[in-house]
């Protein structure tokens, strides 16, 4: 096949300032958040229309080039990782809002907006869009809806599925097809909800049609601080089991906050041996007749301090720090792999305990800093890949804590998505006649396996050009090759 | 083929007590709850556990019998009419709650259990499950998983999809496959969101992972009294607008009202134009505090009347005019025709004074009894099927206020399914590509097509003994045959 012909092809469709196949250029696009696996794609094409995204996928179907489509690159699973080479199809510059509808509570927006950019938008008339992963200054919302992304306040207000009502899709033959709608329970099968989280494995997502919530009257966040991990497990659980829902509860352990501490200051107490952070959210009445509960269930489980925020300022402070845990590793270790189990919320301290001596064990660093109202685990393995076997112990490790989350019945991803991290582990949680319910889908939208190859399912026919080829039984004979 | 050969056949397989093959008993499944249309299986099998239900569907597939499943039979759209003939699989005896799990508020129960028993049993530790349609005391959860139940709370708690995490379900082919789990988001394709609201044409749920919920700390219903519709749907729009969830608002009109006075005497008054039944719910603070605004932004659109239940009773009593009123229209008519239409909250008067105009037009009248907080509406057309020609007459009104929802950017069901009844709709809403889309995916699950036959989508190849074959196109020459 001819690569200037496409090249040329592409340019056409798109503008040749829109098309990248400088070798330096390409290596932007070699990895998304997750920098342990890396592949190159062969062309990286940016339409701004949705026309522009169908004629590039035709395209590449009539050329049996594999495609993948990339948001923000933010994304912690390897999905929009160009397995078999072929054409990224980037959606950056897709980010406009199309269309605000307050009265009914509606935006439809393109996959390329960021999505704290939704909120900033709307925010001046009190509305706002909920799911808000830690991501969320960077992430796009077409990668959220592939990853079908979480957040803090997912515990109150659902994930992204929960919050898009309808999309536009351009599926794997250029079709442009039209799921869900305005309406919360549309007719017929709810393939919005199939497509989000199917991780760019069924169609390119083009424009989102997304529920916007009114900001709640009044917000408090605050710190409780305790000695221990196992006293701030049993908390978490004491406060779901007196019936609150707070908007989120964030946990992070000693290490996580020594990393935080040294990295934005937000005044966490770096001698505590866990903090949790609790927002609440509602009317004024509501969120003030619940702090004398949480603070009551956090004495009953030696809290040794509870920090209400007395302002905005104050609780966007605590709140700084939490957002800002992943990036401020770096204070501590030259390198973390993420890991983003989901167990039943019973067996926190269960789960927590295993993963310290999973660390003792291998002697990597284990700092966590998580969502604990609904059980989603995000343990950050330290690692520095310039010591030799770390990054092997690192993989290895990151499989032994998926395999303990769901020995006691939980799963191998809370929001992350399966992408190339994890297909491998999907065989222990779906038997082969599950797996292959779910193949059978894949080929409905991807029959010539060209969108997004090489993700979710185990398979051989996949490279990687740094990492674990051979711990993952990746055959490194298929490689990055030309059209 | 041979019809006693399968009589025994599955007669070994379930028990000769549990297969139904006299005319006579028949009968009892010629219909579901939208009885204008009618189709009698030629038999019908009564399994109890999944690996009966795989049995019955592997023996339907190797003689190429087509075969339907039926919960309760209380649907609302011929979602479980036997079209084509073949096996009606009833799921009635399956009633197990098979596990309750309640620190993680998990239950897993069996299709046949009726939705208010689940929440009967685990009441008593002061949990319930969410959704909760009008029928609940007859409906089953296997069918409010295949129709995607909603009900007056889901204005504030979701639809049933929002509460379903994990499904077992045996495939057209008689395989048996586990989607989803017990994790808010499972790895892999949400086939569990795709399952749910596929009416049956997928595969047979046999067991269902749910969400329970702890009850809130306080409940408090009130009755606000309009002199009409407008200021009524003025009033709907001023909530939302406040920033209030309440956990519903239910909107009946002054033919309900006469309707519920008449049956059950809720004690609604009769001379009122419009009523609003609205109930909030959280913890008493909470509760307390939103009362005021509540009665204030009635006061601003000329509320008459509010009326708060001081108690438990009161509250009880004022939801049993709502939850009888579908039955109490049997004290002012004959029969009638429900819609189930969902439109875009800020549309609710311009559709509601459309709909008076078509119930002039059509001299057939329309009592509204609906979800007005999320838009969904229920008109009643009342008719009487004796006098000529207005069975039509009502089928036709049906299909104009179907058009001036969509015409709106509404949707032609909010919780019923399209099933027999309104799969002619369904071009209306989606374009060629769209539905290709959905009928590919059918397909994957379906290949036979014996599956649920004749539902979703629009076919010639079905039949209906009575009611409007001719108005929708069906050809009557297919009948039921025997097998």
């Amino acid at each position: 096949m001819d690569r200037q012909r496409i090249i040329k092809e592409m340019a056409k469709l798109v503008g040749v300032e829109y098309v990248i196949s400088d070798p330096t250029e390409l290596k932007v696009y070699e990895a998304d958040g997750l920098t342990i696996y890396k592949a190159t794609p062969e062309l990286v094409v940016l339409p701004l229309t949705t026309e522009e995204v169908a004629a590039v996928v035709r395209c590449c179907a009539r050329e049996r080039i594999p495609f993948v489509p990339r948001g923000a690159g933010t994304g912690l699973s390897g999905g929009a990782l160009a397995l078999e080479g072929g054409v990224v199809i980037g959606l950056n510059r897709m980010q406009r809002v199309l269309e605000v509808d307050y009265a009914n509570q509606r935006a439809v927006i393109e996959p390329g907006l960021i999505n704290l950019w939704l909120t900033n938008q709307v925010s001046p008339r009190g509305y706002y869009y909920a799911p808000d992963p830690a991501s969320q200054s960077a992430c796009s919302l077409g990668g959220n809806v592939a990853e079908n992304s979480g957040g803090p306040h997912c515990l109150k207000y659902g994930v992204t599925t929960n919050h898009v009502l309808g999309l536009e899709v351009v599926l794997a033959s250029g079709e442009v097809v039209h799921l869900g709608g305005y309406a919360v329970d549309p007719p017929g099968y709810d393939l919005t909800g199939a497509f989000v989280g199917s991780e760019g494995t069924f169609g390119i997502v083009t424009a989102i049609t997304v529920r916007l919530l009114k900001r709640p009257e009044a917000v408090k966040a605050m710190l409780l601080v305790f000695e221990n991990i196992p006293d701030a497990s049993a908390a978490v659980s004491g406060i779901i089991a007196a019936g609150i829902v707070p908007a989120a509860i964030e946990m992070m352990d000693r290490l996580s906050i020594e990393a935080v501490e040294k990295g934005t200051h937000a005044g966490y107490p770096t001698d505590a041996g866990a903090i949790l952070l609790v927002e609440l959210d509602g009317p004024i009445a509501e969120v003030e007749a619940l702090l004398a509960p949480i603070e009551s269930v956090g004495r009953a489980h030696q809290m040794r301090e509870i920090r209400v925020a007395r302002d905005e300022a104050e609780r966007l402070r605590l709140w700084k720090g939490r957002k800002a845990a992943f990036a401020a590793m770096g204070q501590i270790s030259p390198e973390y792999y993420v890991q983003d189990g989901v167990i039943p919320r019973t067996q926190l301290l269960k789960i927590l305990t295993e993963i310290e001596a999973l660390s003792q064990a291998h002697g990597l660093r284990v700092a966590n800093v998580f969502h604990a109202g609904d059980g989603n685990l995000h343990p950050l393995i330290l690692y520095d890949s310039r010591i030799e076997g770390q990054v092997r112990q690192a993989e290895e490790m990151g499989a032994e804590i998926m395999k303990a989350c769901i020995a006691v019945g939980g799963s191998i991803t809370g929001e992350h998505g399966v992408g190339l991290e994890k297909r491998d582990f999907m065989p222990l949680m779906y038997g082969p006649a599950d797996l292959a319910a779910m193949e059978r889908l894949k080929a409905v939208w991807n029959p010539d396996g060209l969108l997004n190859p090489g993700k979710i399912f185990p398979t051989a026919k996949t490279c990687v050009e740094v990492g674990s080829a051979a711990a993952k039984g990746i055959d490194p004979r298929y490689g990055i090759q030309g059209f």
